[in-house]
C-alpha cells in the first residue's frame, strides 16, 4: 500500500478544509479569504516538502509560489493551478451549501471542488506522497498557483511575462481540464484562445420616441444586430475578412482519433445541452466546430427598454458583449485587427461604432509527439488501465499560450474532472475515484520522468 | 375683455393646482392620487357648467365623464383627454420639482403640463368660459376623461368598445398633440398605429459556455440579431411579405402641403436629436417616411450577460421588445399575422420563436374636407392670426381608431403643445400662450359650429 493509499482519508480532509474557505475572486469582500486560501496552499506546499515556498506580492490577490531543486540533471517541471473559485449564485439552487463540502456517494459537492482546487490538491498531494515515500522527488518540481484565474488572471500574465528565472522549467503540468469521458484518461492538447469585446454603438445624443423620430432616426439596437449579423452568418460562418486565413486544419490523425472518441450525439445535444438541435457550419465534424474552428458569440445587449411592458424609445446607445474563439495558427492581435476592421466597414449609416477589447488569450496547440505527454499518457494508463486519449478543448485557458510564448515551455493538460462536474454552476462536484487516480496519476508521471 | 381673458390668472392657478396632483398611472403607490385628479377633473366640469358629471367606475382608473345637453338640433362634442401623467424620473435633472408647478419667462414647468393636464384644462377652461359667459353653450358637449393613457389605456377602449349611448356624437375633440412650429395653427390629421411586440427566442435549455458549446449550440442572442436584419433591412424598409400591400400613399396635396412647412432640417438632425444624419428609406421625404410610412424599431433585447467585464455565456433565452407603426389603411390583425409568419419563416435552426402582442392600436387618417375640421382650422386661425396647417404624426393615440371605428366619429386633433415641450422626459413645460390661446381657439370652435 502506497503513502497515497494510506492517506486517503486524510487527503479528502484536507481537500474539505480547502473547499471551506470561499475564496471568491469576484467579489472584493472576499479579499480575506483569497489570503486565507493562498496561505493555506502554502502551507500545504511546505508540507508536501518543497525547500522554499513563498507569496509573490504585486497588483491584485498573490502568487504561491513553492520550488523543490534537488535533483539535478533531472527535468523542472511548473505545476500550475488557481485558488480561487467562481461566485456561488444562484444560492437556492445547491442542494449542500457551497462551502460546506459535502460527500453523496463517491462524489464531494463544494464550490471550486473540480475547478479548481480539487485538481491543485491533486499536484500538492501526489509530490507530498512521493516525498513522504521515499524522502525524495524523482524530478525538479516548482509550483505556481494564481488567485484570479476566474477573473482574467491578467496579474499571472504579467508576471510571467517577465520571465522571471524562477520559472524556468522544462515542461508545465496544468490539471485545469476534464477527461473527454468516465474512466477515459484524457490529455488535452490544444485550447481556443479567445478575445472578448464591448462593442458601443451611438446614434442620437438622446433616446428618442419611436413614434416622433421612427423612420428618420438611426436605431443602434438595430445596428448591433446588422454588425453581429454582418460579421457572422447563418450557417456560423464567420465573415470578418482574413479571419480563416491562419486557420489550422486538424491533421488526419486527429480527425481520425476524435472519429474514434466514445460519444453519444442525442444524449450530448438532449441530455447535456438541453437542446433541439446542434448548430454551425455546415460538413464540418461537431469536435472540429468546437475545437478547431473559431466561432464568434453574443453574450448579451445592454440599452433601450427592456424591463415589463411597452416603452416604444429609439435608444440613443447600445452596448453588446462579444467573443471570438480563436484557434491555431491564428493570433490574437491580428484577430482584433480584422475584427476592428471588419466593424467599421459593416457600422451602419447614422451611427458611431467602437469596439473595445476586454480580455484576450492566444490559442495553444500542443504537439503530442514530446517526451512530456507520453510520459503523461503512460502514467494515467497504467492507473487508469486504458489507453490514454488525446483531445483538444473549445475553452481558453490563457495561461497555457503564455508559458508557451513566454517561458519556451509546453504544457501537459492532464486533467481529471467530467464533462457533468458542473463547473460555475450550482452543484459543482469532483468525482473522489479520480481525485485519487489523480493523485496517483501525477505521482506516476514524476516517477517516469526521472527514470 | 372676455371672460377667459379676465379670469387668465385664475385658469392658470387652477392649472397649478391640477399640476401639483402626482397622477402617475405606471406606478400603483400613486393610485389615490389618481383619484384626486380624476375627482379634481370632475369638480372642474360641474364648474364649467357640465349638467351631468360622472367617475366612471370600472376595471382600472376611472374615466371622467360629464355632458351639457341644451342645444337640441346642433351638433354634438365629445372632448377627450387624459389627467394621468408619465413618472417624473430621472429627478434629478429636473431644475424645479415635477409637482410644484414653476413658471419661469412664458412656460409653465412641470410633469403633465403638455401631456396632457395643459390641454385638458384648455377644453374645460373653453367651455366654461362660453358657459359664464354666455349662460349656455352653442354646441352640445360632452367629456370622456381617462387615467391610464400612459400605459396603454386597455379600459377606456374596453369601454368605448360596448358603444355606450352617452358617447353618441358628432364629433370628437382631441387635444394631445403639438403644433408644427411655436405661431403656427396645427391641426393633426393622420396617426401611426403601434403593435408593440416581445419576441421569446429559446435554445437550449441552460446557459452554456462559450467556449465548450460555441460551434454547436444555438445562440438566441445571435437568433434575434438574424431575425431583427430579416424583418428590415439596412435601408430602413420592411422586409415583412406584405407589409406594404395597403398602405396607402399621402395625396399629391398633402404632400405639397408638407412640402410649404417651415422646417430646418439641419437644426432637427443636429439639434432637435442629436444625431449625426438621418436615416431610413432612400427617395422617400421625410415627413413620409415619419408620418406616412410603417416602421420596425427593436427596443431593447434582454437576456445573456451585461455585467461589467466578460462572461462567456451563450444564453438559453433572449426577450426583445419590438415594435411596428402602422399607417392608413393597414390593419392592426392583419399586421400581427403577416408578422408572425414572417418571424417563423426566419426563425434560425435550433431555437424556437414566440411572438406575443403587448398592444396594438389602429392608424387613423382623417379626411379634412370635413365640416369639422373645417371649423377648427378656421377657429385657430382666426386666434393665431395665420393659416392653419394640416400635418400628420408618427405616433399614436389609438383612442383615435376607437372612436371612429366604434362609435363612428371624427377626430379633430387641436394640439397646442410644442416640439421643444420635454415630453415624457424631465422639464415638461406647456407655453402659457397656447395655453391662452388654446382655450380662445376651442371657445371659437364652438361658435362655430354653433352658427
Amino acid at each position: 500500500m502506497t503513502y497515497a493509499q494510506q492517506h486517503q482519508s486524510e487527503f479528502v480532509e484536507g481537500l474539505k478544509a480547502f473547499l471551506r474557505i470561499p475564496s471568491i475572486s469576484a467579489l472584493s469582500e472576499h479579499k480575506p479569504d483569497i489570503r486565507r486560501a493562498a496561505e493555506f496552499a502554502r502551507s500545504e506546499l511546505e508540507r508536501a516538502g518543497m525547500t522554499k515556498t513563498e507569496l509573490i506580492e504585486g497588483q491584485g490577490n498573490p502568487l504561491v509560489y513553492g520550488e523543490w531543486l534537488g535533483a539535478p540533471g533531472k527535468p523542472t517541471i511548473l505545476f500550475y493551478g488557481h485558488y480561487d473559485v467562481q461566485p456561488p449564485d444562484p444560492l437556492d439552487e445547491w442542494k449542500s451549501p457551497p462551502f460546506e463540502p459535502d460527500i453523496r456517494g463517491n462524489d464531494i459537492f463544494a464550490r471550486g471542488a473540480a475547478d479548481d482546487k480539487g485538481q491543485v490538491y491533486i499536484q500538492i498531494k501526489a509530490v507530498e506522497s512521493l516525498n513522504r515515500s521515499g524522502g525524495r522527488l524523482p524530478v525538479n518540481v516548482k509550483f505556481l498557483l494564481e488567485g484570479e484565474e476566474e477573473t482574467g488572471g491578467e496579474h499571472i500574465e504579467a508576471y510571467v511575462k517577465t520571465k522571471p528565472p524562477r520559472l524556468k522549467a522544462d515542461a508545465a503540468v496544468v490539471c485545469d481540464t476534464e477527461m473527454f469521458a468516465p474512466e477515459l484518461p484524457t490529455i488535452c492538447v490544444g485550447l481556443r484562445g479567445l478575445v472578448y469585446y464591448e462593442l458601443a454603438v451611438e446614434g442620437a445624443n438622446h433616446d428618442l420616441h419611436s413614434g416622433v423620430y421612427g423612420g428618420a432616426a438611426p436605431n443602434p439596437m438595430q445596428a448591433i444586430a446588422e454588425i453581429v449579423c454582418a460579421l457572422k452568418d447563418r450557417d456560423g460562418h464567420i465573415r470578418i475578412p482574413g479571419f480563416y486565413d491562419r486557420v489550422a486544419p486538424p491533421s488526419a490523425k486527429e480527425r481520425e482519433a476524435w472519429a474514434r472518441l466514445p460519444f453519444d450525439e442525442k444524449e450530448y445535444t438532449e441530455k447535456e445541452m438541453g437542446a433541439k438541435e446542434l448548430v454551425g457550419e455546415p460538413g464540418v465534424p461537431l469536435f472540429e466546430r468546437t475545437w478547431a474552428r473559431p466561432t464568434l458569440e453574443v453574450h448579451g445587449i445592454r440599452g433601450g427598454f427592456t424591463g415589463e411592458g411597452a416603452k416604444t424609445v429609439i435608444p440613443a446607445r447600445a452596448v453588446a458583449k462579444i467573443s471570438t474563439r480563436l484557434v491555431a495558427d491564428q493570433r490574437v492581435e491580428e484577430a482584433i485587427q480584422q475584427t476592428r476592421a471588419a466593424v467599421q466597414k459593416v457600422c451602419p449609416r447614422g451611427v458611431t461604432c467602437e469596439l473595445k477589447v476586454l480580455s484576450a488569450g492566444e490559442p495553444s496547440l500542443t504537439n503530442p509527439d514530446n517526451r512530456f505527454i507520453h510520459a503523461a499518457a503512460e502514467a494515467m494508463k497504467q492507473v487508469f488501465g486504458k489507453e490514454t486519449v488525446y483531445i483538444r478543448s473549445g475553452g481558453s485557458i490563457p495561461i497555457v499560450g503564455v508559458f508557451d510564448r513566454y517561458l519556451g515551455v509546453p504544457s501537459v493538460m492532464m486533467g481529471f474532472g467530467l464533462p457533468d462536474d458542473n463547473l460555475h454552476a450550482p452543484n459543482e462536484k469532483f468525482h473522489l475515484p479520480n481525485f485519487f487516480r489523480g493523485i496517483d496519476s501525477v505521482a506516476r508521471y514524476l516517477e517516469i520522468l526521472g527514470q
